[in-house]
C-alpha cells in the first residue's frame, strides 16, 4: 500500500492499493473520526461494494447507512442533491460525522458538494472506484452539482479528510469505463511528465499501483500550489475547455474521458499547426490517445463547441486560457479572445 | 466614513459611513473589478434602494440587473436559492463577476451562499441595511439556506470582498427592525467589551456611526481569531442556542434578534444560579435588555426549546457547549451533555 500526502487547505493523506474496501471502517475511524457515517453511492456501485463498505463501518463502530441514488450524469442534479441532504438530515449527521462516497466522479462530486454545505461542511472521506476517480476528481477538493444551463456550475471547494483507491475495485469496472480514465493520465504525461508519458507505452494495467500513486502525486503538487485554481491548476485544464464543448455537443452521450481525448487532440494539432509544439510532440500525443483505445476526433460542427465555450467557468470578460503542449511533460497557458478561440477550434479540427 | 480591514481567508474592508448608497458602484468597482453585478434584494428594500443601488452600478460602468424575492426568513430556502442561481446564469455572470447583497440578514446569506457556490465562488459584495445585518452577519463569511429539518442547515464559509454599511438606511428601518439589531450589539458588550457595554446605557441612534464601527470591529476580530468557528468564534453564539430554540418554538414568528435577548436573559439567570456570574452582573444584563425594548421571557415551555437545541448545528456527539457570562466583559465557554443542557434550560427559566 502506497500513501501520498496532500496539504492543501486540509491535510489528508490518499492510499493506494489493493483490498482496502475491508479495512475501510478502521482507515476512515483513523482520519476522521466521528460516530455516524453515510455511504453515498450510485446503483452499480452499491450492488457491487455497498455491503462490504457498510458491514467495514459497522465492524469499526459506526452507525452507517446507505444512500443510493440512479448511476449516470443526470443524478449530478439539483434534485439529488436535495434529497442526499434530508437523507443527511434523517441520519442525524453533525458536524464531526461523514460522508463516504463509494464510486465514481459523478458520486464524488455530488456527495463532495453536500459534505462541503451541510451545517457549513462536514467530515469527508473519498473512496473513488473508477480509474478517471482515482487518478482525477477525487484529489483536489473540486465538488459539484449541474445546473440546466451547465455543467458544474454549482460547487465548492472542499477538501477531503481522506482518499482511499482501492485498486481492486478497477477489477470490476468495465473496459469503456477503464480506457475512460486513462485519458486523464495521458493528460498528466503530456503537461507534466515525461516519465509517466514513456510509461503509458506500455499497458496500464499491469503498473495500476505504480501509475495511479504517480498520478495522484502529480495532481495533488498542482493543488497544493494553487488550491482555489486560479494560476498553475489550470494546466489541469488541458483539453479541457474543447472537451467540455463535446460533451455539451453530444448532449452529455460521449464520456467525459472521450471528451477530453478528443479535446487533447484537437489541442495538440492546433498547437502544432501555430508553431506551438513540434510536429514530432504532435504525433506523440495522437499516438498515445490512439494506444489506449480513445478518439481523436469528433462529427460535432466546431460552431457548437465554441457555443458552449461561452458558457465555460473559465471563461472571464477578455476571454478564456487554453492549454497547450510545447513539448511531452511541459506546455504553456495561453490567452485567448472568444473571436481567437474560434480560430483555433477550426484550425485544430481541420483535415 | 470609517474604515475597517477584515484579513481572514480573504482580505477586505468594511466601509461606514452616511450616504454611501450614492457612490456604491465607484466602492464595488475599486474593490471587486469585473464588468456584470447581479443585485440581490427583497420586495421591501429593493423598493427603498434596488433604483438607486442600480444606477450607481450602471453609472460605474456595470452591466447590471436586479433580483428580488419576498421578504421573510421562508424565502431563504432552497427554491429561492435554485431561482437566484438561474437569474445569475441568465445574466450571463463568470467568476470575476459580481453579487451586490441589498437588504438584511435573509439576504445577504441567501446571495452569499449563491455567490459562494455559483462556479465554485464568484464575487460577492455585502450592502447590509439594516442594523443586525451590518453589526453581525455581513461580516465574517457565514452564508446559509434553511432546510425543512433546521434553520441555516446548508450554507458555506465565505467571505465577502467588501461590505458597505450605509447608515443612512437605518432612517428608514421599522423601529421594531431597529431593536432587533440592538441585541447582538448588547451581546458583543457583554462577551467581550465592558467600554460599548457603558455606551450602550445612553441611546444608541445618536451614536450610530462609532457604535456600528465598534461592533464590526470586534466581530472582526474574533473572526480573523477562527474563521471557520471551532473554537473562540463560538463565543458570538451567547444567547444563540437557547435563541434558535425560542424562533424553531414560535415557528420562526419571533424575530431572530427577540430570541437571541431572551436566550441571553435565561442564560444569564442560569450562569448567575450557577454562580458563574454575580447578580449585579445578571441584573445589568436583564436591565440592558429591557431599556432597548426587547425581552426577557418566553411562554415556549422548556422542553421545547430543549428538543429545539437537539438540531443545532454546534451539537457534537458529547453534547453542546454553552455561552455564559463571567462578568460584563467576558464569558466563558462551558460543555453541556444533552441531560445538563436541560437542566440548565429549566434553571434559566425557572421564577
Amino acid at each position: 500500500m502506497r500513501k501520498v500526502s496532500v496539504a492543501a487547505s486540509k491535510s489528508y493523506e490518499v492510499h493506494v492499493g489493493e483490498n482496502l474496501l475491508a479495512q475501510i471502517g478502521q482507515t476512515v475511524a483513523a482520519a476522521c473520526g466521528g460516530e455516524r457515517v453515510l455511504i453515498v453511492t450510485d446503483d452499480m456501485v452499491g450492488g457491487l461494494y455497498g455491503k462490504t463498505v457498510e458491514n467495514a463501518m459497522i465492524e469499526s463502530g459506526y452507525a452507517a447507512s446507505v444512500f443510493t441514488f440512479p448511476r449516470g450524469e443526470q443524478s449530478k442534479s439539483m434534485d439529488t442533491y436535495i434529497a442526499l441532504l434530508s437523507a443527511m438530515a434523517a441520519a442525524g449527521l453533525t458536524r464531526s460525522d461523514i460522508v463516504a462516497a463509494v464510486g465514481g466522479g459523478v458520486v464524488g462530486d455530488l456527495a463532495g458538494f453536500a459534505a462541503a454545505t451541510y451545517m457549513r461542511g462536514i467530515r469527508f472521506a473519498q473512496i473513488p472506484t473508477t480509474l478517471l476517480a482515482m487518478v482525477d476528481s477525487s484529489v483536489g477538493g473540486k465538488t459539484a452539482i449541474d445546473l440546466p444551463s451547465g455543467k458544474n456550475q454549482v460547487g465548492a471547494f472542499y477538501q477531503p479528510d481522506v482518499v482511499v483507491c482501492d485498486i481492486s475495485t478497477l477489477a470490476t469496472l468495465p473496459e469503456e469505463t477503464f480506457t475512460d480514465g486513462c485519458a486523464e493520465i495521458i493528460k498528466h504525461g503530456i503537461i507534466l511528465s515525461e516519465e509517466l508519458f514513456n510509461l503509458l507505452k506500455r499497458p496500464i494495467k499491469p503498473q495500476l499501483e505504480d501509475i495511479v500513486t504517480m498520478n495522484i502525486t502529480i495532481k495533488s503538487d498542482i493543488v497544493m500550489a494553487d488550491e482555489r485554481d486560479t494560476g498553475i491548476r489550470q494546466i489541469l485544464n488541458f483539453g479541457h475547455t474543447i472537451g467540455h464543448g463535446i460533451e455539451a455537443g453530444s448532449n452529455y452521450m460521449m464520456t467525459h474521458g472521450r471528451a477530453v481525448a478528443i479535446g487533447m487532440a484537437i489541442s495538440a494539432r492546433g498547437a502544432y499547426r501555430m508553431g506551438i509544439c513540434g510536429e514530432d510532440c504532435y504525433m506523440e500525443i495522437v499516438d498515445m490517445i490512439r494506444r489506449h483505445g480513445l478518439p481523436i476526433e469528433t462529427d460535432i460542427p466546431p460552431d457548437r463547441l465554441i457555443q458552449a465555450a461561452f458558457v465555460d467557468k473559465k471563461r472571464n470578460s477578455a476571454g478564456i486560457s487554453l492549454i497547450l503542449p510545447e513539448k511531452i511533460g511541459k506546455c504553456a497557458i495561453k490567452s485567448f479572445s472568444m473571436e481567437d478561440l474560434a480560430a483555433f477550434i477550426h484550425l485544430g479540427m481541420q483535415d
